[in-house]
């Protein structure tokens, strides 16, 4: 049962893996239209959303929830309650801080109870670097955030990692909260509690683990993610369903075309389960250990 | 019972407290004589001493033994049944290493069945720094070491605080050991986990709690410890007994004389009773949280 046939791998290869893969989705649009967003579009920061789905990761005290929907980035009262302190700081990067940093910012803030500094990292995996992540320490001691605070990682697996890692070390570890905007950051950070940075001699040399306070999965976000990246976080979730997960990998066969699509009840599903999964794997490594 | 009664506070003033302490100290040698460190002496790599005595820090899972005794440098066998891996990697300053890194090396390398790598960071808390403890990490990467190997801190508090950060993140977390050679670092440090550097806006701010596996205190390695150090040590182990422990409090009084000449059995005891209470504190602490 958690072993998927081999001849069910062929017939996913046929359908959707490999260079097919990446050519359909390709012609997938990276903002989807209108209608297929309607529900994800005009709200505002005094709306409170709902999450459709939670995923609970078991580790004793330092169990969290996920919590995955859309227009959860909103949802101020949701990312409040796992901050215990008046404060917080997001880690984000130029990328994405121009689509949701301001939305992010006004959800913590609230009515203006917590003080929300912000620090923006340049892009891509050749920042991970010790280097750069003094720049997180530098604002956090630059704005006087005491040991009560909280760090939130606003992007993708560079920025889960580096956040993360500066949450484990600042003041000898402060609260974290993650808000993954990959498919890839949702469905493998988010769980598993690696942080860490760069070596010039290796990847994730240096780093930590370390739990998140909550983690909240905003959909919405992947609008803005580029096909590529998109395909490469796919290809994650369907692992969960070859390695473990045989119901898991029908579902992926019947719904690929709505995954491609991006729509929104294929997605939810596609990141809880691969959540879920990630979860058993995690707790069953710490019960080992 | 906890606390002394001031007028003994006073009493210990008048003897060896404030200026004439340190007066009585700068009379006292750094070096002991002959006759006073006889046991401690002519003794080779393969000898094995005992500690002269051993508190238990009780932390559940993380708990670990705090050795004391004299010529323990030389206990091969005592380090290295704290040490799981094939690999070491001391870390150490140009001030002790010349005193006491060959004999340490011998020790853990034993009949070479345990490869010892070393770095040798500049002395002073002012290169307690990020910068400097990547040198740490390059060394580690540069030998290839892996999950498996300990990292031994042979030093003050600034080089146990360093070493223990880096242990507590390099691979996202690799054994400890911990080998203290100041009195302050023997008491204080030894005990608690507090592992960092500094941000030059402010000391240990970057850090993590992290546990050694062992902690080894030669009382040998106070010789060359200046008297300034010296009594700025005396005067933690002093503090514990005012705190916390009134009996100790009164053997301190009847014991100054030989605490002062640096005397053995005097020294032994100090440190035990400095480690058991650090040790009950840290462990109530725990269980508060």
């Amino acid at each position: 049962m958690a072993l998927a046939h081999p001849s069910r791998v062929l017939l996913l290869s046929s359908r959707s893996g490999g260079p097919q893969m990446s050519k359909g989705l390709r012609r997938s649009r990276a903002v989807p239209s209108r209608s297929q967003m309607s529900s994800m579009s005009a709200r505002n920061a005094s709306v409170t959303c709902l999450p459709t789905a939670t995923v609970d990761v078991d580790l004793g005290e330092r169990s969290y929830p996920i919590y995955i929907g859309s227009g959860l980035l909103d949802s101020g009262k949701l990312l409040r309650q796992h901050i215990p302190g008046v404060t917080a700081l997001v880690v984000t990067n130029d990328t994405i801080a121009p689509h949701y940093l301001d939305r992010v910012v006004a959800a913590l803030s609230g009515d203006g109870d917590i003080r929300v500094e912000v620090v923006v990292l340049p892009d891509g995996e050749q920042h991970k670097t010790m280097e750069v992540l003094m720049h997180v320490f530098d604002k956090a001691l630059e704005t006087k955030l005491d040991r009560q605070t909280t760090f939130v990682a606003l992007g993708g697996g560079v920025i889960g990692d580096m956040t993360g890692y500066a949450a484990a070390s600042y003041q000898r570890g402060v609260h974290f909260i993650q808000i993954p905007t990959t498919v890839m950051a949702m469905v493998d950070s988010s769980v598993g509690g690696k942080t860490g940075v760069n070596h010039p001699a290796g990847k994730n040399m240096i780093g930590a683990f370390y739990q998140p306070k909550c983690v909240l999965i905003d959909i919405d976000t992947l609008r803005t993610l580029p096909d590529r990246e998109y395909a490469s976080g796919m290809a994650e979730v369907v692992k969960y369903g070859l390695i473990r997960d045989a119901e898991f990998f029908e579902w992926q066969e019947a719904n690929v075309g709505a995954l491609m699509a991006r729509e929104e009840t294929a997605v939810v599903h596609a990141i809880k389960r691969s959540c879920v999964n990630k979860a058993e794997v995690v707790a069953l490594d710490e019960k080992v250990r």
